[in-house]
């Protein structure tokens, strides 16, 4: 091989909250990213949020010396937020719009129009290809009574298999980004299950930053402290996740994030704290060692799936079962707009039919009315298209958790409790991607 | 290894014009679809236009014997309308929607509703990891003035993309479906160029079927004279692709199509023709002949990619312009709906504020106006987010384009004309996905 032994990269990544107009000192705050960006020379930078183009075109010119290569993801009304900026050419990119996240009528909540979507950047870092995945999922509002947590299983789901089938060609997987998860909620279980990506910040040699590196915190004057207050000091719900490959292993060697303030700045880069990862990367030698000791494993692992996916399942149902009743009400609804037009026109053609003009009609409230019922008609008709293409997902979803249910069913009858594990066959390597 | 020295697979491809109430003969030609499955016993079957769920349970039902495992992809609000029924068992899905897919008010041509989309299914034949792929594109209504091709462009755009990172871990890849592209139409040479499919009709040893392999023919008693009448005898718009990896070789050994009608019955089982290829899995034994022979033609096959690149561009740049004509538009007439509004509501207020109710005010029109501007308000905000969409994903795929164009563009400055070309270095497998 001609790449050298070892390689050292380091990747960033930022919720740069960029609502321009709405977000506190969005444009100074997008120079002072710029700022850090061009005095820290990171090797990889994965920013969310970035809503406006000129925003990304600001911080390209200004990083045009030291982040040569940079892709913009465009998706949705307003696009997906995310850009990538990379010293390494940028060799391809693709894009996975996700097909839920949220409802276009909660406008104040705006994730609908952010078209939210996974982006992959292939790079080639010497001789090795390196797939970036940067991704920011739907917001959790509330922890309570979190409406659209069947959205976000779904996320999660469509997120493991997009990193899970687009990385069999990679050498090195890093996916950076705001998952709105915290660690131990389902559908992080999900994508680090599936995927076997690894979490930055457990794995790290060093650590310097937020206690439990947390990214959401009250130090934060960006943050309200009612969203904080039930956590305590904070949430952790930025990641930098990577994963080896039979002909490279990646090893994460330091981590920090930002600790709310910046210093010699009156306020902070974001209302989310960023990420700073080195890796490094060398040519893998325990390749084989890895695999069997995976395998010894897999019984336990395939069990763990089987809980995990169990879960996932009865999210999404209770998700299916939420959009057919919505569906249900918005039909309702149309139908007695429906009815109460025609009965309105009837009644309306009575005294046109058989009295002429002689009779008084009160044809003020008749156009209000007649309005009214257009106006439900056609709100309801719209929600109801909508609530069909939310519904189709879900059962889409759920549909394809079960046939992988099937699956691991299948395996762990091949893996008895009390016998050791079958010697690994010549043929397995078919199917260590599952 | 511990697969036997070749196996043959017989792959069936139907788009079935399923259409439940429109489709002429719809229950009756699902039911002949399915003596036909269940009688020729073809290892995987890829149709589309499956619109009803209803119909697909039905084929799954008397399919249970001979194709025990099958899937149904569930997407927009009608559905992908793409189904798989296999004798291999069904590893794992994934389903991926394309960004773009005709416009919803074009409700006679209904696109939009089907959500289309391209879907996978990873089998295991013997050792083999297998990719099924199966597609149904945007339609073609009018070849000479074809409003969408940018959507059809891009579509094929994003198929290629879909299938080439996400065939990295196959040993063989199949696609079949209706892909609305003659031969050499741009998507179809953007899609085989960039992926490396083979067309089985072109590659078969033997071809039993329609004069030049046609799918759409004058003969089949469902087509419009009006359609074909263009073409002479017809045309060919559905494929079944396929690709080799370093580890199987597949070859398609026989080909035939329906001829329009049945034996024995009294129409044929869709509009479309039906396609069944044999192949035959062998484990690879050229590989290192292939890759040597495919690196001689790199700088010939890298110019050819730029110049398809460059056509498809112009293509999406002229969609860019349309979307942003018909943006333009919208805004302004929602501009105009509400300048109406106000100059209503202000002639309604002088008489409301200075005479009372003293002088009679024409409220029938006044309602009835207002009520207009109210819906041309509505439906124009609605395009203009549409069509706000369809920007981004337009210039999305530009976007795209460009960077693949600056890559080829960096290997045709690596493959001078004169030189012989360099011989290939170990490093170069990284790459090959490219």
């Amino acid at each position: 091989m001609d790449h050298q032994d070892s390689v050292s990269i380091r990747v960033f990544s930022l919720n740069c909250w960029g609502v321009r107009y709405l977000s506190k000192h969005c444009s100074r705050r997008y120079a002072m990213i710029g700022d850090l960006l061009l005095q820290e020379e990171h090797d990889v930078v994965l920013l969310q949020e970035v809503w406006s183009e000129k925003d990304y075109l600001f911080l390209r010119k200004k990083l045009a010396a030291s982040h040569v290569h940079s892709h913009y993801f465009k998706s949705g009304v307003i696009g997906s937020g995310l850009a990538i900026f990379s010293k390494y050419r940028i060799q391809d990119t693709f894009l996975y719009r996700y097909s839920l996240n949220g409802y276009p009528y909660m406008a104040h909540h705006g994730d609908w129009f952010g078209g939210k979507a996974v982006g992959l950047a292939v790079l080639n870092i010497g001789a090795l290809t390196a797939n970036f995945y940067l991704t920011h999922l739907h917001a959790e509002y509330c922890r309570e009574r979190d409406a659209y947590l069947p959205h976000r299983v779904v996320q999660a789901w469509e997120l493991q298999q997009f990193v899970r089938h687009t990385s069999a060609g990679a050498d090195v997987v890093v996916l950076g980004g705001d998952l709105n998860m915290h660690p131990q909620d389902l559908g992080n279980r999900l994508l680090t299950t599936y995927t076997e990506l690894r979490d930055a910040y457990a794995e790290t040699d060093t650590f310097d930053g937020c206690e439990d590196g947390l990214t959401l915190i009250l130090d934060n004057p960006f943050i309200s402290q009612k969203v904080i207050a039930p956590f305590e000091k904070g949430i952790r719900i930025d990641y930098i996740l990577f994963k080896s490959s039979c002909k490279a292993d990646i090893k994460c060697v330091s981590m920090r994030t930002t600790k709310g303030s910046v210093p010699g700045q009156a306020f902070p880069y974001s209302d989310h704290e960023a990420l700073t990862a080195e890796f490094t990367l060398a040519p893998s030698e325990a390749a084989g060692d890895l695999r069997s000791s995976r395998r010894d494993c897999e019984g336990g692992e395939v069990a763990r799936l089987v809980d995990i996916l169990t879960e996932a399942r009865t999210e999404v149902k209770v998700g299916v079962h939420c959009a057919e009743r919505m569906r249900y009400t918005a039909g309702r609804t149309a139908a007695m707009g429906l009815a109460l037009l025609l009965l309105e026109l009837a009644i309306a053609a009575v005294p046109w039919l058989t009295l002429g003009a002689e009779q008084a009609f009160p044809l003020t409230s008749f156009y209000l009315l007649v309005a009214l019922c257009l106006a439900i008609l056609l709100c309801t008709s719209l929600l109801f298209i909508f609530y069909t293409m939310e519904l189709k997902s879900l059962q889409g979803t759920e549909d394809q958790m079960r046939l992988a249910m099937g699956g691991l069913q299948e395996k762990l009858r091949g893996f008895p409790a009390a016998k050791p594990p079958e010697d690994p066959k010549p043929s397995d390597v078919f199917t260590a991607e599952e």
